[in-house]
């Protein structure tokens, strides 16, 4: 009955990205195709690793004085209407609800695509003096937005987040959560999933619908493109004069206050696919891999191999590491296919010489190396090494990072650089610029980031005063 | 500016029950009404509540061996009707989908109302083999059932729960999981909710729609009335046959697995609410409050008294309790107020008198009972007294439950007793009889009970030979 499994291969990721993507993400078990076109299932392997990424999240927004709430998944038609950019954002890719038991409703209820106008709503029922605010709160959820193509993770028309949503007196107070939130989200990627992330300003045009600014994180795949990795949203006071909420500030002044937004998705799983992964399978960073070592006995027939093993389970899960052991009689050959494909960091291997040696072997995941481990420092050595695995794949995703953002002086070298990765040129802020580079050279602007740089004066499309420098690439 | 807010006064209890409640739930701040019909905001104060329980059941539920996992919220209509009791029990109180973008659906879809179809269409992709079973998932979702009247937490048109869902190769090992699951619930509700509750099989008549067996808890609450708390479901291999799902055994025979599943809900905290609370709001039992002890200063402008009551907070907090100072400048009286509105279980004062006589003054939610506590004693004394808190919470719902369960013998003495509590029969396991006693008596059956007793040897209702014990009420 051993070796019933076949070790499953994949595409190469050189021959065809694609496809290799969605070869892991079936073949790692972490999703499964629906029945229900356009929606996928998140198996445990998946939401475990959302599970990592929410906790992280959740202790970041509540250490910054934030709470969770729970809205409802509909919105009325009319509700929606009421902040005009914000309706012509998102009423295109609703999904109506329009019968309810055995009647027609009298009026429709879109299934939530985001939630601000829900959040108003419910402030306009709540807030009353400058003694209530701020108003920090947070929803974990899905939501629906109805994609003509979807992939795992990446594009669905179901997608499971978190949504901020906060009101404050002041604009000051507003545009420094909004910034905070963002940096929360950077720091989430670099140091929980070993993802360098550039911050910056998204461009009006690609700015969320209603929003007066949009910040965003965006990151490098392992093919050079881009993907836009977290937002962060400040609205000024736009939804709640639409909405009319107001509070009596310090002189009982009636006040419009102001609003922000933000949202981390399931996208970010995506991301950390094609961020680390290889031919090989699934690529897992230690922080955030739902099993960081799996041990497995050799030879365990032999004296003493399986109750040594199981003992290396029980110490390292003394010392709060996520460990599995793998006593089952599949060949180590399939074992070890199936922890590389499941992107398991640390495989910690154990036989009969290692036993007389008093150690045992760890093979690192991201580089196949190998080292020896004596048995007496185990509590110090695993977690070491982990964390050198983490900084390794936060280092390798940098280089590619870096190797591939080139600098640019004029549209055709844009064009040129287009599918290797970011380009960076001056722009003079002009939307027309924007879409006249879209047109010409195939990217999208991907942000203006904080780290700015002076590559010259000019506009690289109109020749007119550069305003900033802009980062174009081609995305996800 | 200080005494601003008013302290509010709620209906009492004994005046106007159902208003009572309602007032808790909004004066508390547990929930809004939202602008959706039958939806309703969860607030910060109600969702940390649920945040408590689901960390308590996650934990149980990981324990235990169950993964989490994210299905579809929708359901295509064919597939919700594979299982023919199924669809009968949920179609008419489904809200459906019939436009995507802009664009009619060819098949209209259903927001889930529960997800057995769901997981049954999955597992039908991905099990093989008996080495594959048993699989045991978990979801924490939101649900739709198209509700006439609605109730917070209750009953609404869409509610939060977790729903498991279970396959295994035999009966027995199904049946095990399902009894194991409903066990789990009922230690929530003893242990964290600090509610008594009678563990039983639901009749025919008031099973879940497609289930073999439907095993439930039942609470009593402070009116005496009965709420179903949460129940577990073992099908059979009805839905696996339905949609032909199948494992090889380990003779390489096809054959269709055994399913269960089971489900808490939000209603939970309806429940803890009418419990416990009383005539000045929510009581909180201690281990489920997310906030268990309040620190108030009194005279704070006194020297030294706010740093005395920091000073508390900070020693509370280090011991891992849920712990809030309150220094606004808001009276004492409109404190004492609100934390007993919001049912936080211990008020710690510290007043000048109280530094010159090293202590505290503990004043208790559930009985305003004061204990003076030495502050040398604090770490051991607070704790100590919030696990009394618990246990007399307890204690007092059991004996409401136990002064009020009522055995009968015929009919009429069922009718007498019917809104005064539990009703005990025997009952010949006939549903005319049961219907019979439905229509008499105006109690439904709210379970027989896995603890019998012999109250005699024929039904009331038709003078037949008695089956079993079962128990009466009249339901929220």
């Amino acid at each position: 009955m051993a070796n019933n499994k076949q070790v499953t291969q994949i595409t190469s990721m050189d021959q065809d990205f694609a496809q290799w993507y969605t070869d892991v993400c079936t073949k790692a078990e972490l999703v499964d195709y629906s029945g229900v076109k356009g929606f996928f299932v998140m198996r445990p392997y998946g939401y475990a690793i959302w599970e990592n990424i929410m906790n992280w999240l959740d202790g970041e927004f509540k250490k910054t004085g934030h709470e969770n709430v729970s809205m409802p998944m509909f919105i009325p038609e009319s509700l929606l209407q009421k902040e005009k950019d914000h309706v012509e954002g998102f009423a295109p890719e609703c999904a109506w609800v329009t019968v309810g038991g055995s009647e027609e409703l009298p009026e429709r209820l879109c299934v939530r695509p985001t939630s601000e106008t829900l959040f108003c709503d419910h402030w306009k029922n709540i807030l009353h003096s400058w003694r209530d605010l701020p108003m920090k709160y947070n929803q974990w959820c899905s939501v629906v937005r109805w994609e003509k193509t979807t992939r795992p993770f990446l594009r669905g028309r179901e997608f499971l987040w978190q949504e901020g949503h906060t009101l404050h007196a002041t604009e000051a107070e507003a545009r420094e959560e909004t910034l905070q939130m963002l940096e929360i989200y950077a720091r989430c990627y670099e140091e929980l999933l070993a993802m360098p992330v550039i911050r910056g300003n998204k461009t009006d045009k690609e700015k969320f619908a209603g929003a007066e600014n949009t910040y965003t994180i965006e990151c490098m795949m392992h093919d050079h493109k881009a993907l836009q990795s977290a937002t962060s949203h400040y609205f000024g006071d736009g939804f709640t004069r639409a909405f009319d909420i107001t509070f009596q500030d310090r002189n009982n002044q009636a006040v419009y206050p102001h609003q922000t937004s933000w949202g981390f998705t399931t996208r970010s799983i995506g991301g950390l696919i094609m961020t680390h992964g290889d031919d090989r399978g699934l690529v897992l960073p230690p922080r955030v891999a739902p099993t960081q070592v799996v041990v497995l006995p050799i030879a365990a027939h032999k004296p003493g191999v399986t109750e040594a093993a199981e003992k290396l389970v029980e110490r390292l899960k003394a010392i709060g590491l996520r460990v599995k052991g793998d006593f089952s009689d599949n060949s180590p050959g399939w074992k070890y296919a199936e922890y590389e494909m499941k992107g398991v960091p640390l495989r910690l291997e154990i036989g009969p010489r290692d036993l007389e040696n008093g150690q045992a072997v760890a093979v690192r995941r991201d580089n196949q190396e190998k080292v020896f481990i004596p048995l007496a420092e185990l509590e110090n050595a695993v977690p070491a090494l982990l964390e050198t695995v983490q900084q390794a794949l936060f280092d390798k995703a940098k280089a590619n990072l870096d190797s591939h953002t080139w600098p640019a002086q004029t549209v055709e070298e844009v064009k040129a650089k287009a599918m290797d990765g970011f380009v960076k040129t001056m722009w003079c802020g002009d939307a027309a610029c924007e879409e006249k580079m879209k047109e010409a050279a195939g990217v999208s602007s991907r942000c203006i980031p904080f780290a700015q740089e002076n590559l010259g004066d000019t506009c690289p499309c109109c020749g007119r005063p550069a305003k900033h420098m802009i980062i174009w690439g081609v995305a996800y």
